[in-house]
Parts: structure tokens; C-alpha cells; sequence
């Protein structure tokens, strides 16, 4: 259980923390003023390409992506720092890196689970940055939290698959550039509980897709991003080479996907605490208010030591996980998985919103990124299942050890 | 202190139940239509002007004003639960019945204050709806809940008064019917702490106004109120008659300006929190995951009966705050004051927060009110004084009867 | 649901408050040291007979008892503020007025529910102070807060009864002067769920009865109270003129009791956390470190600060379910009975947690009343049934509304 | 930053686990019997000789003692599982080991600054178990947490040193085999701030001594520990070569003995949580409440998983703050330190309130080793410097960065 970071860990973080003051945090306003000037709202602002080309150059680029032949091939505990970095300019870094979800797991399926076809047409473009995608899993009609719930069909019908169902969140699919969804339904409604599912690649041009509306996240569409879209797929054909995987196999490729899209969630909360404890540091410095500075009244202090004292405890809890990951496997990892999931979110929400109330008004405001981030950090307290339902699972496994 | 309702209320709330119904709760779709089909950031849905015919036809108008020669002539207890029903909708009901802020607490001013011809000039048509108005107190480059330290300049030049300063969070002034700023700023940066103080109406559309933009609340521009503006007054020039009170009186005004107006965000927060309360009940009788109701989950029902508890104790200490104001005075009631302002948001938040968990991913959209009702409970937490502020000064009053 | 003191309450509030000046806190140092200096652990201090007839001789006695034959026949709402007093010397005040747990619930029962022969022979002396009683409820092998898994016995055999089971947290039961049990089990253990059990007088020297010994809390013995027993009944006889009211009504009676008990504990606890804060204002005026005094600390202010908020706000809710009981009974009151229940005793550890930080190590020691005030709020977060399961009933109440 | 056991931890800690199993958690029922039956509240139950030479005999003396020619010679990091599991019965298992505070401070600091004729009368003693200890710092009349404040003068007289002062929370004076006396005072007041203090050796029975009283913790002595004594020094005189270290090394010397001091508090916590999390678990396996075990109710399913997430991160930060100890000194991990003072009392008083309450009214008993454990935990909150100072020293740190 080894956290020190090794040489290429270093010199990769070296190299990232360059970056970042090079290109990206200069980036911030030129990103947010495109934005703003953009009529459409699921324009993409043009500093993102040149983002990804710099970042490229830079040799930063699918660095989440375990496969050497496809990614950058680092463990998760080398990719930890890695991203948390990232996560100090979350708007920007992930994507500019290429290490973006929904893109990164789906990258990660094709890597893994994808026939030599599928990397060829989908995987390939993805890895240049070329081609973006969503993931079609969570429904508004159950309780998505529970897979098993999923009523979307997927049905065989001669050398294709049909597929009918309503899905919404699906992150990335109102960009311009996605095209593809990975779409989660059942293929076997009355096979065993956990064979019911299967996954499938669909072209976002096919017919019978129906993007109704971009969802909004406390009023937020993440427009730049590609949004958070209601899709209807009302009998959309695709031929069968396209699932994933094989039949029944969706459940247990969604889990493989979920263990890394957790773990990098939480690799950049890390980096978004901190972020927001440095602000409210240099904030309460340099403002006074009742004769003295910020910094001085012992509230502001105590927010800023148990800001630090979560933040390390959440950090090495997330690098064991990570080793867990790379030392037995995800599913040895699952109760670290869990337990980053629950803590890690809830951390940076309470670190961000004292850093939003050291800011005053301005903290909830466009004039910090404060607010934007304890957006996400609140929204991922939901997202990949809510952390009520990691609670009571990870209880169980608790309780098992006294049954 | 008796918190029973009166006849007076009685019937007035039950008119309001109605109206409520009957008017309010159909319109929020329509509304919601309007909003994201205009073009516009600061345009006004139409709706609300059928809303607010009806509310006047109802009777239900201008009823937060004690001045009977001006408004309804309600005590603060006979208005808070008719405050608190609005809050139920808060995006349109207090806008339908001219019960908004920052509108509510410049008519005050007006009707306090004002003279004969300043009433005239701005208070009649706000009172008709037909005029609306901005509060321009805080300042970007200052901590505002100190209001010793405003920079904002307002000099006397023989028949005039020339403004200059920035500021902020002008609630309402990007709003097309926006004719009033009334303004806060210096006239003697010498005189004593609270002395240096004053108060003048500059129309909007005097020269050398610019309104530099709207400031977002965790990314929200709230453009169908007139937004948050950043405004920049540049030798703005106005008749000294504009000045509201005497050379002086600002602080002393604007005090009076804030207990009300504190008191009426509690109210509406409590309703906000009713209303996420109920929608949190209905959401978990009607779904389920892992095989029943949420209902049924131990770790819903504790938040349902949290949330009935602390709505109970935040209600009652309100009405007691309310109370106060009408036997003793906003000054006798400054405690109860700073105690609800203190405990009230934070009530509600908590509330909302738990009822978006218990909806899931729809707890953060735009298809329930829960995700901008947070986001408002948040933002009372800052405004009008952070809770650290009250705080602060609430314990030196309760230190101060031991020493 | 006016909470104004009437003129009753007035005098009797001042008479309380002299009474506590005079006699009481004057007390305190003499009842603790009577206590370290006695060998037997069950020793009752001596100054409690002196404070006992000066409570009567003053005109303060049975203040709890709503019944004007037997006690002062006071309302709850008349109570509380008095009982609140008395909570600021729980260790002595409510013993010295007659007015101390259990034996305030056991006269209740018999005021209430007793015959002629059991008022006298058991009522009667209990209202003199003389003599001493236990209630024999929750039992150490079921979960009592679920009083249908009672599983003592009462069995009817010719004239008598006969009682077999085990007790524990029997509470005064090891008072030299007790002498009346009343016990609770099932005469009939195949009748409907609430008809199963009855309650009957055992006098403390029935043959049958092994007090085995007393239970601690938090490592102390509640000895001159009287303890907490675990009691063992084996084949205790008792005539069957001692059941009190009629076979089946057990739980009936039970929730008749426990209503009254349970606000009782809430005033009092509001009177604990009460003196909690003034005695950290005081300490904090008078401690320094670091320079200045801890009463100019932010932390402290803040915990000051909250502490009024929260104490104002659980106040007001025991007074509103002192006016329900006493408006619409003890059944309308149930769900603010409860709310009380879960709020006030968590309201006073969190005050008094802080009360003993701002004490630093003599917080925790004998040398201030908190750590025995801390001791007894954290019971009672347990006894009378635990939070978890008052706040599943309130639920329950609440979402049945959307049903 | 590696934290795996290497072999001489894992041989150990398999050592160490046996002999819980084999004699510690036997031998409880034995010493709350021994101590209920005992009738002198400073005796030593018989059984804790018996634990003494077994440990011996199993090689697990000393261990916390780096220095190898006195201890075990164990890193921090190899110390911290083991003084981990001796928190699992914390009453026991560390005085058994040789391994209870206050004795490891003093022995550490007679290893390390005491002279070859200290160690030789005191330190051989204490290692071989046969004397006891006390460190005699913190004072009643000034906040101890700040160091500067002390009162206690030992001023030079010849070949002797005076000392006069009161000192209390002195834990083990009231041990009858309590032989020595570590006394902080000041030898030069009006020297630099930090210089001013010594620390000198007294012998137990020197002249002028007097205990005037043991301390209470939430009501108990700690009788079979030696009790925390209030002290009065008056004109007590040693010889001078009883001084430890040099004159105003006193302030330099404490904070040695405090990091480790904190740190193993901070590890035997870690136990204490863990059993905790234990005893919860098997509780609610085996207790139904309206029809269903408690391991089923959400609430509870909560606790355990917020638990075991608290935990784990806990024990990650005291590991990386041992491993920071033993590779960049204490000083250098001064933080992390603070850090773990702040963090793990804290989680361990979370954990032990929600397994008090999962045990109903056990829970607050002598009939699981919960609520004193919760006493411990609720009492190191003040201990070696109250929370609040720690953050005040954090956050000062923090805010360094950004200067």
C-alpha cells in the first residue's frame, strides 16, 4: 500500500502542472467569454480545440486509459494525481486532456469489450478527440440506481436489434460532434436477474432517435459539454454486430464502467476542494470586514482547518482505492469504490460551500467557479447511483462479517 | 403572544388557498414556456401580468404594506402566513400579488420616507404594478454587511446631488419595467460611523448610468425578475428634492428597510420548505427501488420527520420575530430578527436538500422547483448579512447580559 | 395559541425563581458533598428533606400534577416555564417540589386511574414526599420501545395476580423509600396487540421480587435518585384489587403516562440548556487565551449565537404541544409530542457539548453541573423510546397526508 | 508513503491479537468485578498483575518505546496497528503492555533527556512496570492549552529547586504505586516566551505534596488508573540534579511528548471505533423491532456504512501521519499531527454515539464498554489542547501558503 508517487507519476505531474499554468487556467476567461457570446447554447467554445492540440503536443493526452494500446497505460494510482489535477479546472482540463466523461468510460468499453470493428469506427476517432459520445443508461420513469429496474427494450430481430425506450441524462449526447450513444436495455426481460441486460453501440444519426431536451443541473444545462439530454428511441434499427459485448452481459459492463467513472469523479473533487480552499484562503487574506481580515476571525479559521483535514483524509482514501484497483481488481475494490463515492462528494460540497460563503456574494456568482463546482459536486452526490443506495450496500458487506 | 390567526387572516388565507389554485400553480408551466421560448435574458413572461389583474381582482394586493394609505395594513403576524404561501411559488406568487423584493421594501421606503411628490412620482405607479425598481447598497470592492464601508459618493452640488460608486447585486434592475434606483451612499465620509449615510432615487434612465451585466446565482441570471446588476454610476446627476429622508439618515433607513425584509425572505422560506416537503412525500410514495415504496426507506422517513420538526420550530420562532415587530418594534425585535435570519435559510436548505436527493437526478432539473428553490435558500444564507454577521452580533448581545 | 405567561404562571415563575435563589443553588455544594461523603451507594443527602419543606412551605409542591384534588392543577402551558426553571437543578429542584420522575408519571396513574383504596394507601403518601416508587417497564431481552414484545407475565390465579419477568432500567427503585412498584405485562398474551397488557401496584416488599442490581449511565448510578434497577419477578403475588384500571388497558394507560413524561423531560432540558449557555458566557467573559478572551473568539460566538437560536426555537415548540395538550389532549398533541421528543433533547447536547469545549477539562468534571447535564440529554434521546423510532412514527403521520 | 505491515508488524500484531483473544477480553468481566467489589476507589484490580506478566511473557512490553535500548524500537508506523488493537479494550490491554499514558510519555521522556542516574531511579522501574507516573502540566486557574500561561514556579535555591503551584487533571497520582512526579513550572518568567519553562522530577512522597482530590470524568474517578488528581505544591524541594534536560527546556521537551502522546491516543481511538462498529453490527443482527432485525432499518444501515467510510479514512491519516514522524521527524509532521488530533476523536465520538444508540438503553450501561469508550473519546476533545487550538495552529499554517 505504497502512495508515494513513482517517477513517471512525477513526471507527469510536472508536466500537467505546466500545462495548466501555460494554457488552461489562461483559458478560463477566453472559455467563459465565448460562451457567454454564443447564440446556440450547445456551441462548443473554439479555445477547447486549441486546448486539446496543446495538450496533445504536450504528450497529455487519454492518460485515464489503462490499455497501452489504446491510452497511456497508467495504473490508477498514477492516474490519481494525475487527474485530481484536473479537477482544479474542471470545465476545461478533463476535455482538453481527452479525459472527459462520458467519453472516458465509453472509450474504456470499446477498449475492452469491442470488436475489432467497433474500435475501428468508434473507438478510433474518440481517442483522436474527434468524435464525442454519450451513454444511454438512467430512465426517468424508474429508479436507475437499481439496473435491474432498466425498461428500455433491445430486441433481435433478424440481423439487427430494435431498439424502443426513453432515456434521459444522457451526458454529451446534445454536442455537435457526438457520434455515438452506448445504449443500455434489456435484451432478456425474463433471463436471471443480472442477465437481462445488454449494451449496444447506436449511431446518433439512426433513425427513430428523438432528442427531446437538454436537462438542467440547478438551472445549468452544461450546454458546453454537450449538455444532459431526454432521447426517445422510438424502433431504431442497428445491425447486430453492434452490441457490446454479448448478450446478457450489460449489467456486469456497466459495473466494470462505473468502478473507473467513480473513482475519476472523486480524483477530481479532490481537485476542486482544493481549488476552493486555496480561493477562500487568498479571498479571507485579502478582505476585511469589521476592522480585521477574514483570515483573522477564528469561524474562517476553522472552516479552513477542517477543509484541510477532509480533504487529506478523502485523498488517501481515494489512493487506496485506486491501489486496491490496481492490486485486485475493481471488484476487490468495490467497498473503497463505495466509500470514496460516499465521502468524497459530500466532502467537496462542505469544503465549497464554506468557500463560497467566505467569497460572499461573489461566491455564488460567475466571478469565481465556485458555485459551478459545488454544482457538480452536489450532482454527483446523485449521479452513479445516490449515496443512500452505496450506504445500504456498503452496510451489508459490513454486516456480513458478523453474520 | 398569541400566534393564532385572526378573522383577518383566516379569510385572507383562504382566499389566497385559492387563488393559489386556482391561478398560481397552472401558471408555473406557462410561465417555465414563456421563459425558455424567449429570446431575451431580462424579458417578462406575459403571464404575469394576467396573474397580477387576477390577484388585484382578488383582493390580494400590496399585502405586505402596513401603511393602510398605501397597502393592505396588515401586522407582520397577519402577513406571515400569507407570506408563507406564496413562498409555496416563489417565482411568480409574491411578483402576481406586487409582494416582490426588492420592490416590497422600496415602497416601504417610499411610504415611510418619501415625500408628497416623491410618493407620487414613483411610489403610485409601483403600487399599481406598473413601475418596478432596484436597491443599490452593495459595492464589489467592499464587504457590504459592514455598511461603514460603502464607497460610494453622493456630493451636493448646489441644486443637485452627484452620485458616483459601483455596485452590485442591484436586484431587479435589468428588468425593462425597472424605472427606480434608490441608491445608498456617502454624503459625509467624514461624519460619525453611522451619520455618513444617505438615500436618493436616481430614475434609471438618468445620464451616466451603465449597466455593465447581470451577475448569475450558481450560473442563473434570474432575468425574468430584472436579474442582478452590476452597475457603474459615473457622475450620475439628480435634484437634491430626490433624496429620500435627510443628509445622514441612510443607515438608519436602511435598517429599517432590512428587518422587514429579512423577515419577509423567512417567510417565504418556510413556505418553500412546506412545499419541498410535500413534493419529497409525494416523490417516495410513488416510487420505488430495491423492491419498495422509498416510503418505506428508515433514512427517508428520518428526513421527512427532520424536515416536519425543524419546519415547525422555524415557523414559530418567525411568527414570535413577527410578533415582536408589531408589540415592540423592528429594534425590539432585532434578536428574533438575526435569529430567524440565522435559522430559517438554513432550515430551508437542509429541507430541499434532502427533498432533491429523494428525487433523484429530477431533484436537480428544471422538472420540479426544488433545484432553484435551493439555490435561493442558499443565496439568503449571504445576502442581507452572512450568517456569520448575525452571528456574531447576536452572541455580544447574549454576552452582554453577564457581564 | 397564546404562549404569554397568565397571571398564574407570573407568580408562581417568580415565587420558583426566588425559591431556586434561596434554596437551591445554595444547596448544590451541600448535596454533593453529602453524597461524596456517604458509604451507601443508594444514600439519599439529607439536605433534600430541608428542601423539601421549604418547597412545600412555600407554596411550591406537585406543581406537576393537572389534577386540583391531588396536585396544583395547573395546564401544561402553566407548567412548562416552571418546570424549565427547576431543569436548571434537575439534580435538585424537581425532587424538592415533589415534581421529579417517576414518580410524577406513577402519581398520574393512580390520580387518574386508581381506586379509592389504592389513592389512599399510595397516592397519598407519594404526594407527601414520603414515600417512593419505580415504573417496571422496558426489559432488558426485547425492544422495549415496541411495548407489544413485553414479555412479563401477569397471570390472575383465584384473588390474586402473579407476576413473572424481568425488568431493568426500573428508575428509583433502589430508594430506601420506595415503596410501590407499578408494573406492566401481559394478562393476556393472545388478546389484540394493545389489549394484551395491564398494569398493577406491587409494593416494593412483596415476597418474590430480587432488585439484582442498579444499572449504570455513563458509569454513574443515579443513587440518590434512586438508582436504575434491573429487577427480577418470580412469582410475585399481589391481590388482584391492585391492577390498575381494568385488565387490557396496560398501553392505553402507558401512553397516557409517557405524553406527560415526555414534555416533562423537554422543559427541563430547555432549562438545562439554559443554564449551559450562561454558564459558557460566563466562563468565556472570564477565560483568556492567547491574548484575549474566548468570549472574542469567532468559534465560541458562534456556538453562543446558535445556541440562543436553537434553545428559542425548541422552547417555542414545547410550549405549542403544551397548548395542544391542553387544548386537544394528549392524542392531538401526539405528533408535536413527538417532535419535541426528537428536537429538544438533541438541542440540549449540542448546547451543552459546547458548554463543556468552552470549559475546557472542567467541563467534563464535577467542578460545573455540565457533564451530568450532558449524561442525562443523551438518555434521553433514548428512554422513552429512541429518536429513530419517534421520528419513523412522525413519518409515517406526515406522508399519510399524500396518501 | 507506504503503509502495508511489514513482517516484524504482522508477526507482532498476530502476537498481540492472540493475546487479546487468550487473556485481555477474558479478563474484563474480572476487573469490572474486581473494581465493582473493590471498596478503596484507588485500588488496582488483582487481575491487572496477572495481564502484566502474561504480556511480558508473550514479548508485548514496551512496545511503544522506539528507543531500542529501552523498548521495542518500533517505528511509528509499525507501532500504530498495534496500539490500535490494545484500543479495543483501552481499559486493559494498554496498561497490560506497559503501554498506558502516562507512563509512555515519561518513560519516553527519561529515555530520551533524562540523565543515566534518572533512568536508572525512575525509567528502570517504569519499563519493568513495578512504578507509576505522573505528568503534572495542566493548571486550574489559566488555559493550559496555551503553555506560556503556566503559573507554577520551581525557582533555584542552592542545590535544590522550589517548586510552588497548583496543578490538576494530573491522570495516575492517585495510583498507589504512582512513584514519580513530572512537574512543569517556570524557572525563569521572565525569560522568552518559550524558554521560561523546566520540567523537573518529584519524587511522589517529597515533602509540601498534596493531593487534595481526584477528578471526574462525566461523573467517574478512573479509580483503577490512578484517577486525575488536583494537586497543591507548596515549597516542595529537590534536589537539582532532578531537573529533566536543561533549565527552559520545558516548553521544547512537552511538545516531544505531545506528538507521540497524540498519536497514540489517535491509534487506540481507531480501536475504540472499530469495536464499536463491531458491537453495533452484532447488535443489530440480533435485535427485532416491529418485526424486523435493526440490520435492516435504513437508519441503522446508514450508521455502519458512514462508519466504516469514517474509519477507514481515519486510520489512513494517523498511518501517514506515523510514517511522516518516523521519516521526517515530529516537527516535520506537525500538521498532520494537528490534523489527527482534530479528526479522530471526533470520528470516534460519531461512531460510538450511533453504537450507544443502535444498543438502546445497554448502550449508556456498564453492560458494554461503549459509553465509557464514548467518555475517552468525548475527553481527548479537550485533551493535549482543545480541537479549537488545533484549527487556529491548522488554519494558520494553511493561510501561510498563500501569503
Amino acid at each position: 500500500m505504497d502512495f508515494a508517487y513513482d517517477p513517471t507519476t512525477e513526471e507527469l505531474r510536472a508536466r500537467l502542472l505546466a500545462f495548466m499554468d501555460e494554457h488552461i487556467y489562461p483559458a478560463e476567461p477566453v472559455f467563459a467569454r465565448q460562451l457567454a457570446e454564443a447564440t446556440d447554447p450547445w456551441a462548443r467554445p473554439p479555445v477547447m480545440e486549441e486546448l486539446k492540440s496543446a495538450a496533445r503536443a504536450a504528450g497529455l493526452w487519454n492518460l485515464f486509459l489503462p490499455n497501452k494500446l489504446h491510452g497511456a497505460g497508467l495504473t490508477n494510482l498514477q492516474y490519481a494525481p494525475l487527474s485530481e489535477i484536473t479537477g482544479w479546472s474542471a470545465a476545461l482540463a478533463p476535455e482538453a486532456l481527452n479525459c472527459a466523461a462520458p467519453d472516458t468510460g465509453n472509450m474504456e468499453l470499446l477498449s475492452e469489450f469491442g470488436t475489432p470493428e467497433q474500435q475501428e469506427r468508434w473507438l478510433k476517432p474518440m481517442l483522436d478527440g474527434a468524435v464525442k459520445s454519450a451513454f444511454c443508461m438512467t430512465e426517468p420513469d424508474v429508479a436507475s440506481s437499481d439496473a435491474t429496474n432498466i425498461a428500455t427494450r433491445i430486441e433481435r430481430d433478424g440481423d439487427n436489434y430494435v431498439i424502443n425506450g426513453r432515456k434521459w441524462w444522457s451526458s454529451g449526447a446534445l454536442n455537435p460532434a457526438c457520434g455515438l450513444f452506448i445504449v443500455m436495455g434489456k435484451t432478456d426481460p425474463q433471463g436471471p436477474r443480472h442477465k437481462q441486460q445488454s449494451m449496444i453501440c447506436v449511431p446518433r444519426d439512426a433513425a427513430g432517435i428523438d432528442v427531446r431536451r437538454g436537462m438542467t443541473v440547478f438551472g445549468n444545462t452544461d450546454g458546453s459539454h454537450g449538455g444532459h439530454a431526454e432521447i426517445v428511441f422510438d424502433n431504431v434499427r442497428v445491425p447486430a454486430e453492434n452490441l457490446l459485448g454479448g448478450e446478457g452481459e450489460g449489467f456486469a459492463i456497466a459495473q466494470a464502467r462505473l468502478g473507473a467513472g467513480r473513482i475519476h469523479h472523486c480524483m477530481r473533487l479532490i481537485g476542486k476542494a482544493e481549488r476552493a480552499l486555496k480561493l477562500m484562503c487568498e479571498r479571507v487574506l485579502h478582505r476585511s470586514a469589521f476592522g480585521k481580515p477574514l483570515a483573522e476571525q477564528g469561524v474562517i479559521q476553522d472552516w479552513i482547518a477542517e477543509s484541510r483535514v477532509r480533504i487529506e483524509q478523502a485523498r488517501l482514501l481515494v489512493h487506496k482505492a485506486a491501489w486496491l484497483m490496481d492490486t485486485v481488481g475493481n471488484k476487490g475494490a468495490h467497498a473503497e469504490i463505495q466509500a470514496i463515492k460516499i465521502a468524497v462528494p459530500a466532502m467537496a460540497e462542505w469544503v465549497l460551500d464554506r468557500a463560497i460563503q467566505a467569497h460572499g456574494a461573489a461566491g455564488v456568482s460567475q466571478d469565481t467557479p465556485l458555485a459551478m463546482m459545488w454544482v457538480s459536486a452536489r450532482t454527483i452526490r446523485l449521479a452513479d447511483g445516490p449515496d443512500e443506495v452505496h450506504k445500504a450496500s456498503l452496510a451489508r458487506k459490513e454486516l456480513k462479517k458478523y453474520r
